[in-house]
């Protein structure tokens, strides 16, 4: 079996490598848009995981799957592809998640409109696209309002918070052209994620929901299964991932981040992808995240989701430091054998415990 | 970190994988005592994990040590090394565990000795190297006993069972005249074996004892925690193993083999390795035999041996079929990538439960 995967990041190392285990082949391809800014494309997570082919305009679909050595399946790392290099491929192999999926996750815009046409509560929120309109449209919220751009955010890249009309003057014109979200500021409680995998046969299975903490919009730790919810609201997140995955007929790992307020879960956002807060499931987990999207995509029935005891997750940020971590008795290392930049996601630490309260000690005696 | 492995076989792949997600780099050395009998080394498992390198007796030292990528240490998959071969390795980079703790483990009689001195029981034997010698010898055992060659045994290779003359005269006296083992026949309750690591700095942690069935003398099926042995005897079973790890001074991961009588334990073998009772780890423990060994070897702190309830292993031995087994939801799937060979291990299968009967069931229902 040979899977090709969109993408040369961390995510595609670590499916590669939960997938070379089995006795996969796997084969990567290079985004070219960074090498049409004149940036070098950074291969390095991938490097000797599999064959790695760098995108080129001019390639046929043909071509482009001989090269990628005939897959038997194409899936992605991320949600910003462009669909147009390669719907060609189509023609010669599955594409899971299917490009229809993956179009509806990659812009904000869209994702919303989805969202609400299936019922599922989110943020309330307008679309713009001329500079003019943001200052009126936030007449009708209450300040802050977060400004995203729908498309290429993630880790809080391409959006803005503001609460006044000088702080909507940063934003750049052409980026509010493109088409941006006005989103109300949810006062929630903390942010949790349900990361969910769904089989070509429709079998669904959730991992328990993770509670998230960011800083400055980027993952700085995870720990599961999350504590307070009620039942009824992690049925309710369950249901809605359900919705969505079958609406879209989805097959692969999913995640939908959440924001749990004092009325309820509202859904921020959706990763068609295997997500920085299911990491924890390499270790805590009897499949991880990695694995059952590998089994999801090459036709295989979906693996127990089950936790053991209680697991986190803290991610190693570029600092000068990090390199020199030692590892210890609980921690589980990660490394990406990404280059050093500062605030980079480098690498990540897994930890296992029988008991919340022992997970949140090795946890900060690890800090 | 770079880490070379001696040996291209599963144990390799599998070191190689679990230091590889931390980021560590691999090189392998092939044996060339295949080449020499004309057949082709097959270093399929390790394809693509790293470089490999084959053995050739004209390579110095330094050539060697640089055609393997210069690494920190040096390990082994397999405890039939020729020493000799690689010991001018010693100027260049740490060999660990110890060519001295290999060279015991690697020949029967030494292993015996080692054992009788530290007052560790074994099954009753004597050292014959005389054709002539071996019928005269089997008159102080009750039969049947087992002829083994000093050198060479694993997988049943190079042992027989003789109750008499007859079965005697079907060793090779080439074989007896290397030097043979001839041992009285343990009436067992069951073999069971320990796998424990230990560290440079002398620290050492144990894995649950594992129940092991064999089937003509190749490992069948796993099943660890053990359930039937007294705390006294699981105790003293870690102190033999205390005992030997600290005497060799040895570093690394090291599986005892034991038989339990109605008397009480006596130590079948060691392997100075990785070893194939205990891949059930690799999902059943929070840090597995492999993630240890180069946890050990690299300088590292040893990882919790923990179990996460109970976990049990199935061999993959190679039969018409063997290669269309599909994954279950319970069923982890490791797969070698070795050419086919009736009765070869091409993989294993991996289980983990909350309860020893649901385990019991899992494999049962699999099989």
């Amino acid at each position: 079996m040979r899977v090709a995967i969109i993408g040369c990041g961390q995510l595609a190392r670590m499916l590669a490598l939960s997938g070379i285990s089995q006795g996969i082949t796997f084969s990567f391809l290079a985004d070219s848009s960074l090498v049409d800014k004149g940036e070098a494309v950074d291969v390095s997570c991938v490097d000797g995981l599999g064959t790695i082919v760098t995108f080129k305009p001019e390639f046929t679909g043909k071509q482009l799957f001989e090269l990628l050595q005939k897959p038997d399946v194409i899936t992605f790392e991320k949600e910003q592809v462009n669909i147009a290099d390669i719907e060609s491929l189509n023609a010669y192999c599955k594409i899971l998640p299917s490009l229809d999926a993956l179009s509806v996750c990659q812009c904000r815009r869209r994702e919303k409109e989805f969202l609400q046409d299936n019922d599922i509560p989110t943020a309330r929120y307008v679309f713009i696209n001329s500079p003019e309109k943001l200052l009126t449209c936030m007449e009708g919220f209450t300040t802050p309002v977060y400004i995203k751009s729908i498309r290429q955010g993630y880790d809080g890249k391409n959006q803005w918070r503001a609460s006044n009309a000088t702080a909507l003057s940063a934003i750049p014109a052409d980026v509010v052209s493109d088409g941006v979200i006005v989103e109300e500021a949810i006062p929630y409680i903390k942010e949790v994620s349900l990361v969910s995998a769904r089989s070509q046969t429709g079998q669904i299975k959730h991992y328990p929901i993770t509670e998230n903490v960011h800083k400055n919009s980027i993952l700085i730790h995870s720990m599961a299964p999350e504590q307070d919810m009620s039942r009824s609201l992690r049925e309710a997140a369950q249901e809605y991932m359900q919705r969505i995955l079958e609406t879209l007929d989805y097959v692969g790992v999913m995640a939908m981040e959440l924001f749990v307020t004092a009325d309820g879960i509202l859904v921020n956002e959706l990763a068609p992808r295997v997500h920085n807060s299911g990491h924890w499931t390499q270790n805590g987990a009897v499949t991880c995240q990695f694995e059952n999207h590998i089994r999801a995509v090459t036709g295989q029935v979906l693996g127990s989701t089950e936790i053991h005891g209680f697991a986190g997750m803290m991610n190693i940020l570029g600092t000068e430091a990090c390199q020199d971590r030692a590892l210890t008795e609980h921690s589980k290392f990660h490394w990406y054998n990404k280059a050093h930049k500062l605030g980079r996601k480098l690498g990540h630490v897994n930890f296992v415990c029988h008991s919340y309260s022992g997970l949140k000690a090795m946890m900060n005696e690890y800090q």
